[in-house]
Formats: C-alpha cells, structure tokens, sequence
C-alpha cells in the first residue's frame, strides 16, 4: 500500500482524490500496488462528505507519518505551498502539483531539493490541465532540440475567442457570459491580458532551455481589443484568431510572447476551439508534434496529477529526470522576428497605404474601412512603417 | 558512456544514428552520461559512409559484448528480428524498435522476456511515427480507463485523402502521385486496404486493456472505392474524409476496425492532413486529448527511437512498466454500434428512400443522384435498410 496525501481539498484536490478512488483497480495494477489517500490537508471542515475522516488542518500530521509516501499539492498560490512543499520534499515524500504560480516562482529549487533527498517534484497538471506535455518534453522530446514552442494555454479566452468567432459577438457579450457560466473570473484580467499563459509559457521556455525563462521577461498582449469585426475578416481570410503564447530558441536567442495571432486554416492549432487547449511544440529531428485536451477543469487537471502520483509510485527512493536550473536565459526582443500583419484601415486613407506599404490586395467586410495583409517583415520594419499611417484601426500579428 | 548498436541501416536506423549523433551533446546532458553508437548491424558495407567502421554482419559480435547495453531494432519484418531482439534481451540488453509487424506478432512474449532479465523492451516508434503516444499511454494515461482511441496512423492514405480533397482529383490519380513521389509502395495494398493502419490499432487497442487484441480481429476496410464525388459532398457539409482505426472498449466489450470516415469540421481529427498522423484517445478521467505529428518519415521515426534509448539509458537494470499480457480479447462485433451514415442513391430512386428510410434532407452536388446523412442507427439496422434500397452509390459513416 502506497499512501498519498491531498493539499488543499478544492476543485482539483477534491478531483484527484476521486480520480484516485474511482480508478483505484487499474491504478494499483498498473503501479503494482495499492494507492490509497490517507489524509486531506485543508483549513475547513467537510461535514458530510465522504472524506471527512481523512482531513486534518495540522501539516505536520502528514509530514511526520512516515506511511505517506506522495503529497498532491493543489492549494494554488505560493504561500503557504512552497513551504510545505520544501518541507515534504526535505522529508523524501514526492510532490505532485498542480500549482503554476509555485513552479514558475520556484521550480527549479524545488526540483533540487527533490534531488538532494532523492524523491520528485512533478507538475504536469501545471500547464495545459489533462494535456500530457510536461513529461512527453522530459522524455518523448529528450531527443530534441527544441526551436519553437507555440501554445493556446489558457482556457477562457479560447472559449471567448470561439464565441466570437461562431455568434459574431463582441467581446463585452462573451466576457459576461463567461463569467455567468464561471469560465471566466469575476475579475478576468489574469485570463483576458493573458498573464496566465504568460506563466506556463515561461514553464514551457524553461524546460526548452534548460534554464530559468522568468516570466517578467515574457511580453504579454491580451485579446481585449479583438472586436466582432475582426472576426469578419478572419473568416473571409480563413482564419481564425487565437491567443498564441509562443516561445522560440534560435542562433539568435530566446524570445516569449503571448498576443493574439491569425491563425492559417491549415494549421493544426486553427482546430483548437471552446475550452479546449493545445502545445505545438517543433523540433530539430521530429518536426512537429501537438498536444491536444482539456486545458482545465476538474477531473482533467486531477487526472494530469495522477498520473504524476503513477510515476512517483513507480519509482519510490529515486528522482524523475527533469532538467531545470535557475541561470537565467537572458529573453531577446522578438522584434526582429519576421512576420506577416493583418492590418485594418478607414476607407479614405488608401492613397497612404499605397505610398507607405505599396500595392496590397484589399480585403472588404463593409463600407468604412479596408483590410490587408503584409508581407513576411521585422516587427521593427512593420511598426516603422505603421507609425506614419492615419486611420489605422486594428493589427493583428499573422501565423500561417 | 553507454553503448549503442544499431540493427538495420536503412531509413530508420540510419536516422537513429544521426540523431545520436547530431544531438549529442544535449542527449548526453539529458540522460547523465555520453551515448555512443559502436555497432551497426547489416548485411550490406556502406563503402564510402561516414560510419562504414562501425557496420558489422555478425549479430553475435554485438550479443557478445558486453559493453553494449541499448540495441535499437530498426530492421522491419519478424524474422531474424524476432530471434536477434529476444536474443539480446535474454543478455539483458534493452531493445528499441520501429517494428510494429514484430510488437505485434511478439510484443507480450519480448516484454516478458526483457522483464525476466530486468532491461526493457520499447516501441514508440512502431505507431505514429514521430507521435509520442506509446509512453503516454503507459504514463500519462496511466490513471485512465481508456474508453476510445481514433486514429489516423497510415501516413500515405492521409496524404492521398487530403490530395484528393484539396484538387478534387480521382483515387487512381493521387495514388500514382503518391507512388511518384515514394509514399506509397508500388503495391500499395498493405496501406490503402488498411491493413498497416490495423496493425497499428492492434497494438494500441492492446495497451488500452493490458491484454491481446489481434490484428486479425481487427475489421478492415480501405480507401479504394473513395470517390472524387465523394469529397464533392464532404465539402457541401463541410466534413472531411479520413481513414480511421477505432477501438472501443464498452460495458458490452472491445471493438476494433478501420474504415473510411466523414468527420465534422469541428472535430479535432478533422483538420490532420498530408503525411500527418493523430491518435485521440478518450479517458473516462481527463475526457479527450490528442496526440499529433508526422507519422512516418526518418527522423521522426528515429527521435521516437531515441526516446526509448534516452529512458532506457536513465533505467539501466530495471524494466519500464508496460501491461500487456498474451491473454486474447475476445472482440465483440461492431454492428450493435449506433452512428450515422453518408449515403448515395440515384436521383430516380427518391421514392424508396422515402419508404425505406423516411423523410431525408437531400444534399446535391449534380443532377444524376443526390445524398443524405442519415439519423444515428445501429450498423445491424442501417444494413437492413439499405439492403432493400436499389441504386445506393456509396456510404460512408459518420463521426461528427
């Protein structure tokens, strides 16, 4: 019997214990023993439930019951996880996580002191929820060199952007129904500015490199300005708009970038729609490969934790090979990346398009306006270009 | 440093050593210590290869040292595969193979064998190509009772089916194409009737229940009668057609088929084109996620390969979990399935499809026949209705 511990019974903690009892005949085979959930660590009570038996509100219980041999941390936050993570970790109990804010702040120490007492720190549930991308980059992409990484990452505004694009709403309408429906938080700014898949894209660039790729240094554009005529255009291009968080390793350096991006019909990401998330992840030997799922959501998130737990079990008084040291990759402008732009402008300034940009296939949804796309430029030659236009209504970045 | 032979130098194997060999230096930091190729087995010389020293005709040079600790099986085909692989295993040497006739020949028999002698026997390589779907299975879906697996997994059928679509040419048309450019074999039978495709989801279908699921219980149908006109009304409705393996495991049992499929444009599997591949499996914890890229191709192939050899050689002296016994599944008949199905009739036969099937909303693309999708119904009573109708031109089923 192997015996596992939950830190914070909520939505995904609630979600692993059930993941762990529901499945628990396949599970154990598959371990070669029995998994069991002795303890649920959360400061309420749970009156009723099922587990009540099982929680307790003092963490030392469970550090100090040398039975426990695997902790879930799913409490969210920095503050108090990382303290009980380090302290179960200084005690050679394996920890599971969920918890992006904790392993983008803290990651590869974490991943040290796992080493030093030769137990893990996992956190596949930290990126992507039910999508398997953390350990496929730890092993089925080990052969790799890595030069791009290019997520749709963050739940909400996916299912916001899809909205937009299927009703013509705007996204004032969708944002309130998101949040209706809970989607969406009350207050959205994580999600809609897009610091959440800021934050797993620094997790993806760290793993990429190696190194530490600090998520100050990722530039961050949200998807508040996209409006229900953008889409217009998308669809008459064939393309639809989607939150990209990318990140590439080239000659040149390291670049980070979420921003909204017109997506290629085909391209494989062009597909990812509501609430569902994906990883197109580019190597030196296997091209392209993605990652497809649930980018959250309960018993996906519980599940990705789970099968972290797996892992531990089978390979209890040894470390999981993860490579993360916290050097720091210096993060470049990604300004010199070339690219293509969708460009919109008022109707009665083509005659500057025409002696700035030179000749551009107009693109027409309505009477006041006109779009084009450009060709393949710099950012800097692009933004040069743009500062001397009037009348420019919305640009897009293009990713074909 | 860990020692490598290489077993067969064609396009896999010679890919396996390039990407050892290119990439060296970051395998070498992943795995803890430097990977070298020392052997490379094959009837041939390669006069004038860069690597001629290292080729070798006799399999017992490379069994006999002990030095050599990862074989990579590159050579397809069961025979001398099946001897040389269990062979090396029976030396405790891990074995990583591109084979998918031998995994799915052998596959329960070599892993107990590599367990006995506590190395390993790996097989990413022997499904999807450069798609890591292998070790996910056997990791990050390990929480999973795994419900359904799709997948598109013969890469020369994609690439006809999307060829086809996109320039509305005839099968024998694209064939030729593909025959030309060398995606498919001058008897292409093996993949247009979908037999390598079966295979294939054999071997999935045995991970998905730790059992045997044989290929020959797998129904097989191709793409030979696909029509030009056919995609004429895939376009109508905005579907695809793709060539998919199914295996389904039920209350009721396991399924296992491949055939010819319209998929909806929101389906994740829709947008797989040309030589990509995708495997998406449905779990009952993390629901549905998708695992994506080139299905065939030498370095794709090979980086799967050289996964395997990266966990072998973190795991040297133990056996990486794999449940897959020899004990048969009895595979159930798919008939009881309910779906929906694309149907074709002859425009002057109107009147029975109204007595025969009931009122239909008719599809036209010219004026000779008409189509309509039906409603879901088991394939037992879809045959029974159609049996009775006179002028059917083509069915295709339906996964929206």
């Amino acid at each position: 019997m192997i015996q596992v511990a939950v830190f914070g019974y909520g939505t995904v903690g609630s979600g692993v214990v059930q993941v762990i009892d529901d499945n628990n005949e396949l599970i154990s085979k598959r371990v070669g023993d029995q998994l069991n959930v002795k303890y649920i660590l959360d400061l309420r009570d749970f009156p009723g439930d099922k587990n009540e038996a099982k929680v307790v509100h003092d963490v030392n219980v469970i550090l100090d019951d040398p039975e426990v041999a695997i902790i879930c941390e799913t409490m969210g936050g920095v503050r108090p996880a990382y303290q009980f993570s380090k302290d179960a970790l200084m005690k050679g109990k394996c920890v599971c996580t969920s918890n992006k804010e904790l392993v983008a702040a803290h990651g590869p120490e974490l991943l040290e002191v796992a080493k030093a007492n030769n137990c893990s720190y996992l956190f596949e549930a930290s990126v992507g929820g039910g999508i398997p991308i953390i350990r496929p980059m730890n092993t089925s992409l080990a052969p790799e060199h890595i030069d791009k990484i290019m997520g749709i990452l963050n739940g909400t505004t996916n299912y916001m952007l899809t909205k937009m694009s299927r009703e013509g709403a705007s996204y004032d309408e969708v944002l309130k129904e998101a949040q209706a429906l809970g989607y969406a938080e009350r207050n959205p700014e994580a999600d809609v500015e897009g610091h959440d898949a800021g934050r797993k894209i620094a997790i993806l660039a760290s793993l990429m490199t190696g190194k530490t790729v600090s998520y100050d240094d990722v530039y961050t554009e949200g998807i508040t300005k996209i409006t229900a005529r953008d889409f217009e255009y998308a669809k008459k291009l064939g393309k639809s708009i989607k939150l990209l968080a990318i990140t590439e390793n080239t000659d040149a350096g390291v670049t980070a970038m979420v921003a909204p991006f017109m997506i290629g019909a085909d391209h494989a990401l062009n597909g990812v729609n509501d609430v569902f998330n994906a990883v197109y992840v580019t190597g030196n030997m296997v091209d392209d490969v993605m990652f497809y799922g649930r980018g959250a959501g309960k018993l996906p998130t519980a599940s990705a934790v789970v099968s972290d737990v797996i892992e531990c079990a089978r390979n209890l008084g040894s470390t999981l090979p993860c490579i993360w040291t916290d050097e720091k990759v210096e993060v470049i402008d990604f300004k010199n990346k070339e690219r293509k732009f969708f460009v919109r402008v008022a109707i009665d300034k083509r005659g500057d398009v025409l002696n700035q940009v030179g000749p551009i296939t107009e693109i027409r949804v309505c009477d006041e306006e006109f779009a084009f796309v450009t060709s393949a430029m710099s950012e800097k030659v692009f933004e040069e270009k743009i500062s001397k236009l009037n009348g420019v209504l919305s640009v897009i970045r293009v990713e074909d």
